[in-house]
């Protein structure tokens, strides 16, 4: 298969949302902005979009009906921010970006948060739209109350959406971003965190060699710290191709996944090299730059047959 | 320097205190026990302790004076479980093996995992020492009350105590497991979370490989997956010593460390093989086997003359 290599400025989005994040994003780079603007532009798009059921406003909440969001932003180890378990406020990945920006710190999670988002002046916003209310209504009624075991059984259904936007961009000066946002699995046991505002896990960027971000069944890829190894395979000569692979071979060798459970990545190299890969077909990701403007298929599905 | 290889089996653990943990660990070990059942005794005994501020009862609070809880415990990528941020329930430890055991998921946050523990059965138990509650209210004497700007500046003390409790142990049979846990940096941004519950961050275990546990400035280890860095150094053939050394080598290239802040890590291969190293001098680290019960000063000191 051919290599893609694209000029720069550049942006790649996972699924078909990825879209509604590459158009914000690519205003930004088009124009000559960083990519570290872009990926946050990008994923705030999708969190501001209700008709996203997986991230942000419109996402759908947890067991108990609360919408919670996961967000990381990165550039590099010394510039990434990330809030977990956030209610009330958005955008998750602008709220990640101030913790960046204004602590000494990389994450911060539940209340703390929230008290944080309000200190820095993000107004309370309601995330919870009535289509989502509908869906927890209903899955409610499907589930009856909601003992501790039932709540652990039924928290995780594989066939629901587990789509988080994870955004990675490379501007005109050679710089590279990344993004992540989500609202995590739908109707999930409360206080659930997954891979999306782990450094590393959802996400991972290093300005020496490239970034990576997942998608899919968080829990498979914090278990490898996913895009971290990503990124530590491109450093040591793996293409982009070669490390996602790599990646989801651990994953499908030490993590068990069942048959419904997806995990996906995509990696780019501050080249513009880049690549996507997936356990099983349905993963999509959105690609924009100067010459091109399309939707594609991931280059590896590790289990064809599934 | 004489390479530490021990016949297992064998419990290392962080600082001082980590004689408490590897006291109840050996308990386990000496028997015939497993390692994992060893690492969460271990952590479990030094979480119990009130004389030490840094990790559960008697752990120093937040900001807001809340005694807020981390942890972590790990056997392997599909056997791990966190949680984060967790307030009133004792032993985080022991919450976060339940997380492991009863659910699909990997990390618990915030009043969800405190949801978790009740429904689990712990009891809630109050975690303000008053020794605790004195050195709080000296902290907010000297800070004044508490606006967002100042805590963000005050909320991380450098010359603090930032002492994890981190435990590696190795079993009879050779298996080998490992477990983390932390009240965080005292008077902390309310919601801020470090290394020590995020799998490869503040720990990881690869039955394949080994296992690394971290302590110290939590965010310094964050940002590179400092243990997940180490067991892949590991993996491609690296002595403990090695693998400590270039995660050591990388947070000071690329995560600009200031003179006060520490980072630390332990690393056992699952031949017996270990290594300790740190950032600066002061860390220590705590050995028992059959033959062996000491602490001991790491073998690396990255930067000699700070």
């Amino acid at each position: 298969m051919e290599i893609p290599v694209i000029q720069p400025p550049l942006i790649l989005s996972t699924w078909h949302f990825g879209r509604i994040a590459n158009r914000a994003g690519w205003a930004v780079l088009s124009e000559g902005g960083n990519a570290l603007d872009a990926a946050e532009a990008g994923c705030r798009a999708v969190e501001e979009d209700p008709s996203v059921t997986s991230v942000g406003f419109g996402g759908y909440p947890d067991a108990s009906g609360e919408v919670t969001l996961d967000a990381l932003i990165m550039a590099g180890p010394h510039r990434c921010g990330a809030v977990a378990c956030l209610r009330h406020y958005l955008p998750a990945i602008s709220i990640a970006r101030r913790v960046m920006e204004k602590t000494p710190h990389v994450l911060l999670v539940g209340p703390g948060a929230e008290a944080f988002a309000a200190a820095e002046g993000f107004p309370q916003r309601p995330l919870l739209t009535q289509e989502a209310r509908e869906a927890w209504e209903r899955w409610r009624q499907e589930h009856g109350s909601s003992s501790n075991e039932k709540l652990l059984r039924d928290s995780s259904p594989g066939e629901e959406t587990h789509d988080t936007i994870g955004v990675l961009a490379l501007d005109t000066a050679g710089h590279i971003a990344g993004g992540c946002s989500t609202s995590g699995l739908p109707f999930k046991l409360p206080g659930r965190v997954g891979d999306s505002p782990l450094v590393g896990h959802g996400l991972y960027v290093d300005p020496e060699v490239g970034g990576a971000v997942g998608t899919g069944h968080g829990e498979l890829i914090m278990r490898v710290c996913g895009t971290f190894l990503i990124v530590e395979e491109m450093r040591r000569g793996a293409s982009p191709a070669e490390a996602i692979k790599a990646a989801l071979e651990r994953i499908h060798r030490q993590c068990r996944p069942d048959p419904r459970q997806q995990a996906a990545f995509i990696a780019l190299r501050c080249d513009g090299e880049w690549s996507a890969g997936c356990l099983r077909k349905g993963f999509q990701v959105a690609v924009r730059s100067a010459t091109v403007e399309t939707l594609t298929e991931p280059h590896l599905v590790l289990m064809q047959g599934d």
